[in-house]
């Protein structure tokens, strides 16, 4: 699909999401690759405006592009939880983004909160599932605001879903050099869920003898994300944990201003979606203060998952490149000058 | 109480735990308390000997002691999850040890990953709930090992149980220098649950005005833990967030052989049961290797618990004196070597 151009529905979303967007799609247009956008007002301000988040319309409408960048959602002025689920998680699971692709890669140059982590070490995928577990919305509450009030919250969890994922994390293992698989869940406490985590891992591995296998459980594995994060090739794991153990992969790998994701469906049944891994920051929003490269590097996930492979790589590296003089030569920057550099280099 | 001895329950369990049991017994006598110890072989050996996790009959024995020591449960000669849940799930549960108490703190001389963290800017408590939450059990399975399998599992959360889990952290937080309690949860997603954590944070947080509240969701707690620990004072949380970010707070206050834990039950109705975070290590088990820092750290939370807080206080001086001196001037001790030398301290 090289010759013809990307529809590319955006959402810009909340706080910094407008900025650090702007900027993705600045080097988007720079890689040469022709894109038709169309920006979509979802986010804090369409929900005053008109009470709504996601519209059925508007679901529809996006399910006609190729993909979806977001930049982020939520905001201080709307009841906590809501933009989150109803439109961010709303679009995961109508748009069966099943697998939420995280990488944790340690840039050169880039200064990691680990003293003594280089490069080599902090260089994984999570793979973390997106449509079920813990995230669905299941539960409730009973007697609410009485002292014998009941809530409660439910993790489905379906050979379905579970299946899939794991083989797209096998699949993904396979293409890297380690080829090395580790299932992060609690079965010693969760043994439901954690038992067809476990059954079906083993079960899908006959098909991938090529691929090392491994398992750790949450705790042991945030910690050593820490201290021995070169245990870590490609880890596959559910809705809750991955978000909790992406976000300490956000931490090593040199901050929340880097890190990249998509929400991939891999079957292509709707478009993927991607975004960073940061939040919409309203402290600092509107500033010029945000990093836009988390966007920029998810811009590049969403071209390799467009079959754009050259043009990808070329974004990527421009990104390191970026984050190497960075760390020799370090002076503070704006959200736009940012964006400028990597588009000169991507340009250039 | 200084006078009479205290009456402990011994259960080394599994693993390094018998070896590092009797370096925390050790250094429990040579602080000059008289105690009245009576070993319990529950774990491993006595579930193949007899299917037994803990009889009743053993249970209700415990429940007459002034406190428990335990080692650590788990062998990969029985099926996973097993002793874990029936031994030492039960045992929380059933001695109702809703306060699962867990420092992070970096002793001087203690090396981290961390490359810019300072012992200030580590020494937090996680009050971790222990008695519901995701760890009840409750689930379920339907269609079992079939493509239609669905695996269930359910958090349950009462009022009763989160309120008296958040008094206890309001009080810790009142009784330090910062004054600080951070409630963290998702409850952006785990809408039910988290409304009944943020509400009681807030309805009790009025009888405590002079201590300061604020609300991390978990993943950026995790974040924090790595980038921004000096964030933290008391953390209150649930009883899985708890497990996962007390094995980030082992990690970055020099790994899980130092890192110390209580099972409280703090209305006293049932002994409560001090254990090192880590687990049994089969790897390691009988080589002299594991590090008794953490059961040592543990008898001094059980001696403070019981009220005898310069005891307490001796044994944590003893452990900080000696991983100063380890810090400057490291060699390899055996688990014995290091109980000797805290003993020596204690004692001296
Ligand atoms: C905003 C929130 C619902 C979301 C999540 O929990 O998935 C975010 O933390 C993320 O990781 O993308
Ligand atoms: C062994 C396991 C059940 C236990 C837990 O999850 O609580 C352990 O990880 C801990 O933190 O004490």
């Amino acid at each position: 699909m090289e010759s013809r151009s990307i529809r590319l529905a955006v959402i810009p979303g909340d706080g910094i999401g407008t900025e650090v967007v702007a900027e993705g799609l600045k080097v988007l247009e720079a890689v040469g690759q022709k894109v038709e956008s169309t920006t979509y007002d979802l986010g804090a301000k369409r929900y005053h405006a008109t009470g709504e988040t996601l519209p059925d319309a508007v679901l529809d409408e996006l399910r006609g592009y190729d993909a979806i960048l977001l930049g982020a959602v939520g905001d201080p002025s709307v009841p906590p939880g809501v933009l989150e689920r109803d439109l961010l998680l709303r679009l995961r699971f109508e748009l069966d983004h099943y697998v939420n692709l995280r990488p944790v890669k340690l840039f050169p140059g880039v200064a990691t909160p680990l003293g003594e982590a280089r490069p080599e070490d902090i260089d994984m995928v999570v793979v973390r599932e997106g449509t079920e577990g813990p995230y669905t919305g299941a539960g409730g509450v009973m007697r609410r605001g009485t002292p014998q009030e009941i809530a409660t919250q439910e993790s489905f969890n379906t050979a379905f879903g579970v299946e899939r994922v794991i083989r797209y994390a096998f699949d993904k293992a396979r293409s890297r050099p380690r080829k090395k698989l580790t299932l992060v869940h609690k079965t010693n406490v969760l043994t439901y869920a954690g038992d067809l985590w476990s059954r079906t891992l083993q079960r899908v591995a006959a098909d991938y003898p090529d691929v090392t296998t491994d398992y750790c459980h949450v705790d042991a594995a945030s910690m050593f994300f820490v201290n021995q994060p070169e245990r870590f090739d490609v880890i596959v794991t559910d809705n809750l944990f991955g978000d909790i153990l992406t976000d300490i992969g956000a931490a090593i790998a040199g901050g929340i201003g880097l890190a990249a994701s998509g929400n991939v469906n891999p079957d292509r049944t709707a478009p993927s979606m991607f975004e960073p891994v940061h939040g919409s920051a309203p402290d600092i929003a509107g500033q010029g203060k945000a990093d836009p490269t988390a966007t920029i590097l998810s811009v590049a996930m969403l071209l390799d998952h467009l079959g754009l492979t050259e043009a990808a790589a070329k974004v990527e590296q421009a990104v390191a490149d970026d984050l190497l003089e960075r760390g020799g030569n370090w002076t503070a920057r704006s959200t736009r000058e940012i964006g400028d550099d990597i588009t000169a280099r991507v340009a250039g």
